[in-house]
């Protein structure tokens, strides 16, 4: 048995209840941006290596167990996030599967080498630090959000360093960071070669982005249709409901 | 009175057969894509001086000239097209406000200054040349559309060179070149601010993007919604006709 802690709660990571998650409100809960980013990512299905960066409490690595039977490691810097991560692991039997490390993703050559995945997955902090320079270690929140830790950078450094040449790189993150994220990732040599742009509703400007590039590719970009969350009535649309609920 | 040569023949630019056109299926056709540029493009209304590159017939300062009492600039280096521009101008009595010129859009700085404009607009060729090296004089569809006189990276050093502090860029291309795009107007210190993705049809990948930057700008990209040009039974969409049909 797993044990919840105090702020901690138990939910269903999709509507179809297959895979349980520990979560909590004042340390870390997966959000849209993770299950739009373990559907978008190009994946071997059979076998081959994933690496998730900033893991938080493992989501992505538990979405995607559910559509490959590769290894999944997955890095989270947070040690409170990487033991709910492990929990989470366990509790929904899969340490065959997914092995958690609590590290730092920008020093993490001496335990994963370098070339080594066929595929690196990244939900990164989106904001730029702020002006506050001093954080408290249990500013969950503000850590797996902010460049805290990691600026953009680093995170696209680790992606190249841990990615094998032609394997693939995916992230989410904001529209208004997309100038930064192509300029990274053209310098480090992971070509941008697909990417998606999500929408809150018809005729609103795009509020997430997602993003797969190709190490040493071959510059050309496929921009795919449009991701629309929610109809005009606020239900969710077709495509949405179906990521979310079927999850795959 | 404007003459007429025998591959040419006179369309009317919109819908509402306002402004007159002289194009030619051998050597230069306005398309939607100018269209849509010229209803993207941020322009000062009232005052100000705008320059078009790479303005083939003149299509963009036709378009332009109905949005705006600024001054227009455009630069045209096939002598035959700089002709017909030249006769469009003259067709449509826009000679007050429309000075064309004949001239490499890598060599204006004599004629133009620099950061002398409030906006430059750009349809640039779209195509990386093609391994063939030499060019009729008389190809001019393959000079409009493949980087033969100039490369992407040309265009956007003088779109740098040619507008002002705080002045706008705005360029339609494909969004294979999504990529080069945006490093080399960051590099050129022409930050992309405003980005609009134009797609055939719903459920489809975009076929065109329109960008523009703002010379000295602070990093910040809004993805405005979709464009769509069709509907599903083939139609123009609502928004589409509107640009087309209207022109504004």
């Amino acid at each position: 048995m797993v044990e919840l802690h105090n702020d901690e709660r138990l939910d269903y990571l999709l509507a179809d209840e297959t895979i349980k998650i520990i979560q909590s409100p004042t340390v870390f809960s997966f959000s849209l941006d993770a299950v739009l980013l373990g559907h978008f990512a190009s994946i071997p299905l059979k076998k081959g290596s994933i690496l998730d960066l900033c893991t938080g409490n493992g989501v992505i690595p538990l979405l995607l167990s559910r559509r490959t039977r590769a290894h999944i490691t997955a890095v989270e810097i947070q040690e409170r996030l990487f033991d709910m991560a492990s929990r989470n692991v366990q509790m929904n039997g899969l340490q065959e599967q997914v092995t958690m490390i609590h590290g730092d993703l920008k020093a993490m050559q001496p335990q994963l080498g370098q070339s080594n995945f066929d595929v690196v997955t990244c939900n990164p902090p989106y904001f730029r630090t702020p002006a506050k320079t001093e954080y408290n270690k249990n500013d969950y929140l503000t850590i797996a959000r902010h460049e805290v830790f990691c600026t953009l950078e680093d995170v696209v450094k680790a992606c190249k360093l841990h990615v094998r040449p032609g394997g693939k790189v995916a992230m989410v993150h904001r529209p208004g960071r997309l100038v930064d994220i192509i300029t990274l990732f053209r310098n480090y040599k992971l070509e941008p070669k697909r990417m998606r742009l999500v929408y809150p509703k018809m005729g609103r400007d795009a509020n997430m982005l997602l993003i797969e590039g190709i190490r040493d590719g071959r510059a050309d970009l496929t921009i795919l249709p449009p991701l629309y969350i929610y109809n005009p009535d606020n239900t969710y649309t077709k495509e949405a409901e179906e990521i979310i609920y079927g999850g795959i």
